[in-house]
């Protein structure tokens, strides 16, 4: 209705999460049809939930990126169902940030790069909070989140949140986000406006925007989990969908049969819903 | 994980709404896998989105249960698909300021009774916000929600919300809840308890308790729109489901094909699933 207030910036993340997930089908992913046997549907929707009071922090004063994370991460995970939003709070909390600062989400460059030791400390300690699948034989040279003194390394050799994801990049597409722009989440949000400009519903611009996500880049996630090759096998199998070869049910199947979900895509995902939802190109 | 702070009041009346919503097979209303023509899955989850913060204010002194759920209803219906929440929020906004006061969720009854004339002028002036179902012809004594001098009328005759619902019970179910100590709802959140103890599934809590008080009661939203015969049908088609002798998909597919919602057993279905996460009986 006309006289309803617009939502606010942690408002409209809550439901880009909750969007995302709900949309259907993402091959290999969690959605409104679709549990994995540790993390259900309603998992996420729970997490959304937990999550909002910490996204509201982040227009405090004083408030750094890794003290909202972190918050968000531990009140998101008061179900039982493991990680749900780690990857795509990452994305969200900066973009979140930049909302509610004067120059604007356009600013979320400036956000990550003015991240301070004490938000990388605090990143760290998140890991606490959550199961997150972290790969243990990397070249990546940072503090290893599993060791007790990780948080002490990084204040020795004055990591800030950013040099974290800056040394990540490489491997992970999320991270990698901090460092390019966020420049694929905003592709993702241009998909979703594209299709909904066509078609009118979210669910479809959603899936769209996912399957062109997928078919773009090897999903880091699956990559780190079972390797370059099922990563790139993926990579192609999204290709064929938009080529009209292969159903997107089909691959779903596939891929949650064999336990292979391409995450750090849904969580790309997450922030381009959210940058449609604040920018005016998706609308409920 | 264990080291996750609990949900406030109204972040559980928003997982209350969204858990409903969620819960498949719900025969009539809209679920994670039905929408109705006019109003989806996703409305639903924008308008659980909007209404947070209007819940939020439940806690606040001086800001009054009509205040509350106007707030709540004109917040909720940023999108664009009709009625969404204007029922479970008459119930869930009683339960949440009760669980926000020293006496606690118990003392709902007497949050209701307290309700002033100023409450129910709020209430009147919510169905501005939305396109509510009201029956035309009545016998019920109250001012018309359609007629422009109504909140007018309210003040001369000193109607206060309580007194509005009380008059409004005989036809309405969610109004009765106000005046018999939101006893269905409570019976509701024991259904949901014991299946939950049983199954440890959320959504096989939701929806058994949904066919039970859909079973007991004919459903007067069904009733009002369909009349008394159609009503008592649904009702006897959901004992059927009970007794095995009918699935519910069945009668799932045939209401929403004749565009019928039992919709009032849904709000009730919400306060339920309010009530038993708050009280502990049911866990994501």
């Amino acid at each position: 209705m006309s006289d309803a207030p617009g939502l606010t910036p942690a408002q409209t993340a809550q439901l880009a999460m909750l969007l995302e997930v709900a949309s259907d089908p993402k091959p290999g992913n969690v959605d409104r049809r679709h549990d994995h046997s540790d993390t259900t549907f309603l998992d996420f929707i729970a997490s959304s939930v937990g999550a909002l009071p910490s996204l509201r922090r982040a227009r405090e004063d004083g408030v750094g990126v890794g003290e909202v994370f972190e918050d968000a991460v531990r009140r998101s995970q008061f179900h039982s169902g493991g990680n749900t939003h780690f990857g795509a709070l990452l994305l969200l909390v900066p973009l979140v940030s930049a909302s509610y600062s004067d120059a604007g989400l356009g600013s979320v460059s400036s956000v990550v790069e003015e991240t301070t030791v004490e938000d990388s400390v605090r990143f760290y300690d998140s890991f606490s909070h959550v199961d997150v699948y972290v790969e243990d034989d990397t070249e990546i040279d940072l503090p290893d989140v599993n060791h007790e003194g990780a948080t002490d390394e990084v204040r020795e050799r004055g990591l800030t949140m950013y040099d974290v994801m800056e040394a990540s990049a490489e491997i992970d597409d999320v991270a990698r986000e901090w460092v390019t722009g966020f420049g694929r989440s905003f592709t993702a949000s241009g998909y979703i406006d594209e299709a909904y400009h066509e078609t009118r519903d979210v669910n479809t611009s959603v899936t769209t925007a996912y399957l062109r996500l997928l078919s773009e880049r090897r999903d880091t996630l699956v990559e780190k989990k079972h390797g370059r090759e099922v990563a790139e096998e993926v990579r192609r199998q999204a290709e064929d969908i938009l080529r009209g070869g292969l159903s997107a049910e089909d691959l779903d199947s596939a891929l949650l049969d064999e336990g292979i979900n391409p995450g750090t895509t849904a969580d790309i995902l997450s922030a381009g819903v959210y940058i449609s939802l604040r920018e005016g190109g998706l609308r409920l």
